[in-house]
């Protein structure tokens, strides 16, 4: 029997360096001779007055690094914020590190750094943006007249409220002075060329790192009535619903909407999203003697219900064959959710596993591996986490209760206990989740 | 583009029909000259006195009419209990109704003849036991001292506190007259053949209908030890822990283990599970021009959750190509759950369809069907429903607001008013739940 532990960590290290902007970014952008290209532009650099480097997200450092070993001296000035610990070194492009995912007063320095920045370029020069899932939490920059924690506070009752995420989205987005285009627009008029990373299913332009480069299809207005739809008018801070009010009045500008002539110089280039990632792993597990099959790159849920199904595909193959014979791996990528309703630790990668596992107990010949491509699964130091069907008697074996570690949220202490945790450290990319299901023959 | 939605009605009926006992009988047990052979086994029924039937179940009617019309005059005596509305015309097998799932006092008046049946039985008798899901709630037959009331009472408290199906059932077996073996035992010494149709995942002998003929390996102790692991042991009614503390003093007899020599003479044979219902339906998307992909037989979750899982997997198909090129038919099997919050009216594969709905908004081209195979999803007398891209904008034209009604667990309400319910009527099965995933080329 092949080592399926061996092979799933090592078809997720694969997909991790398909994911790696040190791939990507010379794979979008290229030097020839003096022009940068990008996509199906070129640009000058000797007309170039200052290229110009800003950025935010989780992988940010590591592709500010790329970008640099790229252009080198070519860069005039540079400002990225990254997650504490994410930082890459660089000579031009200056790094900082800020909170993730609760926003601090770091994120919010270096947000109007970030704008400041922006806003000194001319026509002459060159923007470019980095740009990757989690650039939205390190860069808050509230409005003026409110503050950070005025600004948390709005998300609070919103979520309590059960708002969807892009009812809060448009609400955050004119609280904000770099969100929903914004970035462009203190650019302008300078050209931009956003360089993205997507940790959202289907590349949302606007929704990545809530869009600081990408048309805003979302109002005042539209935010005042989200607020009233929820009956929190009276309980939001009375600067944020007075600041949402002037602007329906129209007393201060809208986010730039799709048709903004200051977009006829944005170019948005989605250069990694979790496509690369699950297609990586289609052929890595093909390397590895596996029949791949991919189910899903949008996949989305409740992690331990998902964990389910994944359990149920499992079974199929091993009793039935289906929907193909092992040796097999079965792959989706996308990004579960929990329902946090206990006080454990844990992440959504950990704890499909820990559904998964209770389902296929003492069925040998299989593993489940869930894990993160940033590196952080939940509010934890691993990326996600194995399973097979000695995880729960090795467990029970060591005093561990399965059903009770997943009814408190606690994966993480269970899976760090048996010793199965993927560990990965921080991963130069974000690009979703992979999950993978192998089933080896005579499993 | 093919008719998706005449294609995805015409499989979930070819799967109906090749879960009807009009099939499955005959093909299980079958005349030759005066020998009944079932399985690897023969019976001279001319040495067999009297060929006594019992049995219980949604399916059971159906069932005892197809082996009426095989055996007929044969038959000396048979009761069978069904589902209000699902009796099927026999002639020497007696049918009854009772309340599904709520038992009440026809179950237990019925429960009553069918174990005075079985136990009239000799060595020279024959007696064929007809299980179908739902037999159990069917046939309440607490024991001595202990009302219907008082059962129902332990089993709300048991799921308050969270115990497991497992669980719930070990407690149950041990305050029936009838579950966990002691039809077979009240049989004994005449031989038993019982034929079963499987609504559980894996088949096993001992749940579907809470195994009124296999071996029992729950004990009166275990079922103490579950009272006081939920703190319930002071919670139930005096009568019940007084049974169970007898029982666990051996005072009584135990419902019957493997082993016990009484099932040398029991034959267990299931004649119908899931499996048959979604290889039917691998063969008939085939037959509809649709490549067919099993996924699962054993899918089991959240509703919704697995809706959206689906949702998932239908877009994956249509933007990739993945798992397999369209016209495709994505085909699982198996039975969600569903977790009651709201005051609706629905069943979970209406829920499953309205929150794959959700996700599929304005995607042309494709189907989802959800049904159960015994015509009722939940409480409704619809199987199932039907979903596609244009689910919820024609909800809202009509003034629907889906997230609303799968909020409040009513998505009865919402298909019933689009006219999207699968609507078949008590169907002569119950072998699960059938899903179906249809996507068109150029969907």
């Amino acid at each position: 029997m092949p080592d399926l532990r061996a092979a799933g960590l090592a078809i997720f290290r694969a997909a991790l360096e398909a994911g790696d902007p040190a791939r990507l970014i010379p794979a979008a952008v290229r030097l020839e001779g003096a022009h940068l290209v990008v996509h199906d532009r070129a640009f000058d650099l000797e007309r170039v007055r200052r290229l110009l480097v800003v950025g935010a997200g989780k992988a940010s450092g590591a592709m500010a690094q790329t970008l640099e070993r790229l252009l080198g001296e070519r860069i005039a000035d540079g400002l990225v914020v990254v997650k504490e610990g994410a930082l890459y070194p660089t000579r031009r492009i200056r790094q900082v590190e800020a909170s993730h995912p609760i926003p601090d007063e770091r994120g919010l320095r270096a947000a109007e750094g970030i704008v400041e920045l922006a806003r000194s370029a001319g026509p002459e020069d060159l923007v470019l943006c980095l740009i990757s899932g989690g650039g939205s939490a390190l860069t808050p920059l509230p409005v003026a007249g409110v503050g950070l924690e005025e600004k948390r506070r709005v998300t609070r009752l919103l979520l309590e409220a059960g708002a969807t995420i892009n009812e809060l989205n448009a609400v955050r987005k004119h609280l904000s002075r770099i969100k929903g285009g914004q970035l462009a627009r203190a650019a302008a008029p300078a050209p931009v060329v956003s360089l993205l990373l997507s940790d959202v299913i289907g590349d949302p332009l606007d929704v990545i790192a809530s869009g600081p480069t990408a048309p805003d299809d979302s109002t005042y207005v539209g935010a005042l009535e989200i607020l009233g739809r929820f009956g929190l008018l009276e309980a939001v801070p009375a600067s944020v619903r007075r600041h949402l009010e002037t602007g329906a009045r129209r007393e201060i500008p809208e986010t730039p909407k799709a048709g903004d002539p200051l977009f006829a110089r944005v170019l948005n280039v989605v250069i990694g999203n979790n496509s690369l990632v699950v297609e990586r792993a289609v052929e890595e597990a093909r390397r590895h003697g596996l029949t791949p099959l991919l189910l899903s790159r949008s996949l989305q849920g409740e992690a331990r219900e998902v964990g389910r199904a994944f359990a149920s595909f499992v079974k199929e193959v091993v009793a039935f064959r289906r929907p193909i014979p092992p040796p097999a791996c079965l792959i989706a990528g996308g990004e579960t959710t929990v329902t946090v309703r206990g006080d454990g630790r844990g992440g959504r990668c950990q704890e499909l596993c820990l559904a998964a596992a209770l389902e296929l107990q003492d069925l040998p010949g299989i593993l489940v591996l869930a894990a993160g491509t940033d590196g952080t699964d939940g509010p934890t130091d691993a990326a996600g986490a194995l399973a097979d069907g000695e995880t729960v008697r090795r467990a029970r074996a060591l005093g561990l209760d399965p059903r009770r570690a997943l009814g408190e949220n606690d994966s993480y202490t269970f899976f760090h206990a048996l010793g199965d945790l993927v560990v990965t450290g921080a991963t130069r990319t974000n690009l979703m989740d992979l999950y993978l299901l192998l089933i080896s023959e005579g499993g």
